[in-house]
């Protein structure tokens, strides 16, 4: 098996780098991942057997975050739609329905792993300098301010190559492996869909994954998991008060702006332990309509991140507090919507050392375990099998030495991409001869 | 020659009302007057002789404040023209160069009086209440979000009505008339640029007027001047910080939201002597970007106003100061525009005294000059025009027991139009036969 | 009649300057106008009947607002000890019980006047400049930091010679008048007392008077009233969080100075209608009690002042309201408490008129009412008596070209005292002559 | 050598608790260590040879931080003199010039240590119950509001003893040893003039030691040293503005509380990097008069603690920069001083080793270094002696199982106070016979 996997894994190299160029030129945002997800369905349509499950189906009903205005959903359709997304696949995912589920299912018996990977890119405009590889090499994005600058689109070919490959493998394995695709991971929005869908709820070991480019390891490189993943919340505020003409009667406006100032000043007076990473970020406020009316409206959008969700928790609970407070002091009223959430589980010790067993042969060299210092909503997904009595990691590869995530400049090392596909099949494959398993067949 | 006019004045009658409904129906923002231009060129182009200064030529390069972003200016120009408006003209107005002056030069040597109507509308929706009149009589808005609630559909038309009415009696009158259509009310923005581009230079008497609903005068009665007009500045306050991944390195970056908010706040514990009117309002913020990124950009959006010019000027003084102060705190650039301005002018007695004695023939009651409590930047001619040793006033006409200004159900009874029509017309035949002039033909 | 009373004014003028000499040389604060009291109470003690009503039974077991702590009431006993008051008297007025009523009856019967005087110096340090007259006549303040800067030394020496004045005239008058000396008049604090102990409830009249140097009036110059009193509210607001070491976690204190902080700067922004007086001052903040302690403790002192009795209702409820929110927002706990007020009466047009009939053979030149702008706590003895269907004012009288009120500087020209205890007596005869009355004998 | 200093350690340990007792019953605020000094230098001064540097002379002109007002200084040395203290010695403290240096020298040449001890007690009334020993014992503090609540009557005690038992084993050593009585450590103010006097230049070896009762270190428990200090800097900022009639002329005033709490809250808007413990607490506020009076004078008493040094310094820069603006931004007049700092050193390993070595045969169990997560300038001597090439450590004593630091029932188990001292002797007498010196004889 193990020589099967490597000849495998370097014949997908060229499709994986290629499918990878095509995701990148055509980056789509959270929850409008409309072509991506049809074509991650047509690869993985083409294999045998593969179930999938997407569209409305895959969310069981369940609620989704941070879903952008129905515009924004639009106009990523209409785009879809020129690039040549079937209209068919694009109906059934209007709404904001993206993300797909595969499962392959082995001849015989066994544990149930799940592989996740993140489908969407970020509201960036993409570098044209010269020296920036995709566009030197012509697949920079073709979306003016959006872009892959986080690997997403690098995770989403790797996933489908380890697809293909263990549907190769299928007659050798046990068990059963499911691929999620999973949409609008930035804003830590999409995890939670999944996991209240049901889509961990039988899970053995989840096996998570993201390129990394500033965290110390270079291409070629790998952590089998990571500590110092932040907990997190993003909310956004809406405060309502009463509009009035300025120069005639400025005191019968109650009015928004004031209060979400205030709360925006005063949010940096909760107090937070030493050494914490707890922290409270106001990102944008938008209030008020015209220079002479009292502005009756105002929107807050943010994030609170800690080390720990007991922390994110007590900042979140505060700041409700303090928003509440302030709106009530002027006579305005506010509300407080969670629009994305992640958590800080503790990446799996045994299966981390399956994972850096398979990383030798996929020619990775294994790492300490780096302190991530950011948040992933595969968090979620981890936390939820091992609360279930299943085991998780979240693997970091060395994407390269490139700029920072988010930035116009990001990029992956593309010859990466075959390794990390090789170390997950391979991981898989170990996991399906495994007895352990909660969920038989 | 009263006899010609109270028989002119009601000649037009029908079709002052005509050309206000239809100019109701397509309203247009300050500095995108458009098709309202070039319909009022139109029709007097239409008159003997009356030469027409317009488009960038009407401006002399002079500066103009508070101009739409270019993409505003589009829509506007392409809604014109898909009304029907002449490309050609469209063209001379590019770059938001609209408003006209136009010019009656009389038989004999006399004063100049200058009458003033503005041209622009709101950005609000119409009422589609069917107890709204131009609901029910089919003239209401027909471009969402832009509305005329301040009567000047009305100003214009009448003002139309007066020069066609005055262009009949030419031979009977001395001196000369300009009828100055002006841009840009709304922000008291484009009252400046007239005068600076010297349309008021020469002027002996200066007119403007206003349809009111709110100051206790009925149909039918009208205040030959006002009082209490408020000086006022308006501004755009902008900070540039630096921007920074909130979870990684929020230390990296300067907060421009921390500053703005903060200016919004402190700028109300700027104090104000007991009584007065001086006051400041932050009518909209806009920061930063997304919910894990320190902003990097704030916008503000406000206006003073006070008693006198002197006030605003001592206000604007410390709003500056404050601003530098605490964007310099933070390590923040800030820098603000002005984008409009008023006066407060005190209205000529004797000035006033002859438009009284004309409002009767007119048909209109005289009331005492009503306290305005409010803005016009027809204040800056006003004022200018006194500087210079002439006479100027602001005329106020009941406009009916209808909504506030500004406000969705605004209306003016159509009723008043051919009066004031006449009122004009009267007071300016009157001046005409004045020997006091500082400008000779 | 009126010549007797001439006669025995410019018998008392001496004795009257004199006396405000000797007050002025001993100012007290307010409630601890312990030596001050004995002093009124033992020159009224030798008229004949004059019963006199003071201590504790003054005031029927009534709140007295502002009280001051226990130790400056302490130091304040010593020194009027020191100063050679009675311990029996002082004994009497123990707990702040300062303040006297005394009742003059005539013959037959006839209205009820009051006449109030008030007792109280100002926490300030006197002038020292052989310029300032009390400095260079040597009566200046003896007491470090308390100093008469409001005249109120004035006033208790005048109303002191009308009593005596009047109990000559005795046999001529008709009814009752009440000499009312009241203290803690800064800070609006005592007259509230007077007003619930009952002492104007049967009242017809009341007179109430200030010397005032920055109204322009001249000195020989009177207002039989004032317009423009402003309604005021004091308050003391405080703030209970939990400590706890900064270094070590500061995380679980609750900062009781953020809010105070917070609501210092938020109440500048409760908004308040154009050319209205409505305004609110934070005039002394207290917080905390080391660099490395989480400040546990806060205390705001602050006023309210309005043109009318419903604004200052609706700043105190919406200033209650952003206090109640903010602390809430902070999990602190806040009370507010009134330590002073007062109102906007208008003052009696026919008893102007009397006031202003006996001024001319008090050789005082009568003025326009002028507008006050201030408060003062007399306005609730008035508003009491109109309430009741009686008739009140507040005599305004020019006290010469003096520093403003309140300032190191100030003084009152000595030759004002004499007109005005003749002005006042003359009222005072007048008013007993006429019949109406609501209380018969 | 080390029998003798088991036997004469044994013999001082009755006196030593005898004298920790005393001095905590007398306790004595930073600068103000009257009664303190004077005892120390009694003690000290019959030994020989011990000559010592006390007085104005000890300080050579440096400036000293924080002083307390010359009140607080007054009241102190009358309480010493009342408690017996030499008159002679209080004349030559006065002007809070406490603390004192005396010096050992041996017979023959070698290396210079230095050890210190603090002196100053807390603002911080003393427990009264039962249970507290210092209570139930008869030594509790008789200085109401005062109290030794961090040790440091324990240190000094043990290092008169530590003196005491040098002194007779100065046949046995060479070199010099310096004992260190400082000051003011609360505040951590003094160590800085100490340093600055010169006192640690030829220092080759700098002890400093505190009984801890909070980092997990039992009685009979040391660490040679400790880690995380934090660096710190305390300060005062002070703002005049103008002070004005709030009635009349509110924006005649330049308001300072105003600034005061814009500063207290802004101040918390400075951003800190994740997982720091960059900090900053504004502990006091007090600002303004009257609630009649716009504040003209406010100030801030604060403190900054980080991780290190650079952080401190770039959280004092940007407090500046920002209490700059916002003073700036209202017209006030605003300065900052500091009033004390410390820093955040590396204990030495190598003395570390030896400290540890001295531990055993002192019957006191080695742990490792604690986190100290506190400040104490100490650091600042340690610093100095190291950038001048020596070493230093801060030795963690267990102080037993009691109440925090700062805190009214807080004490320290006596039975460690025998074994400290000999540990330190035994270090001290270990380093005598090193070679390694920077200063001859």
């Amino acid at each position: 098996v193990a020589d099967d996997i490597a000849r495998l894994a370097a014949q997908l190299a060229d499709d994986t780098i290629a499918l990878r160029r095509d995701l990148h030129r055509h980056p789509e945002l959270g929850w409008c991942e409309f072509r991506t997800t049809a074509i991650v369905k047509q690869r993985l349509g083409q294999l045998e057997p593969m179930p999938i499950v997407s569209g409305r189906d895959l969310y069981r009903g369940v609620e989704r975050l941070g879903l952008p205005d129905q515009r924004v959903q639009d106009e990523a359709q209409a785009r879809a739609l020129a690039a040549g997304t079937d209209e068919g696949d694009l109906e059934t995912m209007r709404g904001g329905f993206t993300g797909l589920s595969a499962e392959l299912q082995a001849a015989t018996a066994g544990p149930t792993t799940a592989i996740r990977a993140d489908l969407d890119a970020l509201p960036l405009h993409e570098s044209r300098d010269p020296g920036h590889f995709p566009t030197s090499q012509g697949f920079a994005s073709s979306v003016p301010g959006v872009m892959h600058a986080c690997a997403h689109d690098a995770h989403t070919a790797v996933l489908v190559g380890v697809a293909r490959l263990l549907s190769d493998l299928r007659q050798q394995m046990a068990g059963r492996v499911r691929f999620l695709f999973q949409p609008a991971e930035e804003g830590t929005r999409g995890a939670d869909s999944f996991v209240r869908a049901g889509l961990l709820d039988d899970v053995d070991y989840v096996l998570t994954f993201h390129f990394l480019t500033n965290v110390g390891l270079g291409a070629g490189e790998v952590s089998a998991g990571v500590s110092h993943m932040l907990a997190t919340q993003k909310f956004r505020a809406e405060y309502t008060g009463r509009a009035s003409q300025f120069a005639s009667s400025p005191h019968k406006g109650r009015n928004a702006l004031t209060v979400a100032s205030a709360v925006t000043l005063l949010a940096n007076s909760i107090p937070r332990a030493p050494g914490s990473r707890s922290m409270i970020n106001i990102g944008r406020l938008e209030a008020g309509t015209a220079a002479n009316i009292v502005p009756a409206e105002a929107t807050l959008i943010g994030e609170i991140r800690a080390d720990t969700q007991a922390d994110v928790d007590a900042l979140v609970s505060q700041f409700r507090q303090l928003s509440e407070g302030v709106a009530g002091g002027f006579g305005v009223t506010g509300s407080i919507v969670q629009t994305g959430y992640s958590t800080d589980p503790t990446c799996d010790p045994e299966l981390m050392g399956i994972v850096a067993k398979a990383a030798r042969p996929a020619k990775l060299a294994v790492r300490e375990p780096v302190p991530l210092g950011a948040s992933d909503d595969a968090a979620l997904m981890i936390d939820h099998v091992q609360r279930q009595g299943g085991h998780g990691t979240y693997v970091a590869i060395g994407g390269g030495p490139y700029c920072p995530h988010h930035s116009p400049e990001f990029d992956v090392d593309e010859s990466t991409l075959a390794p990390t596909l090789e170390l997950l099949a391979r991981t898989v494959v170990e996991l399906s001869t495994r007895q352990e398993r909660r969920n038989g067949p």
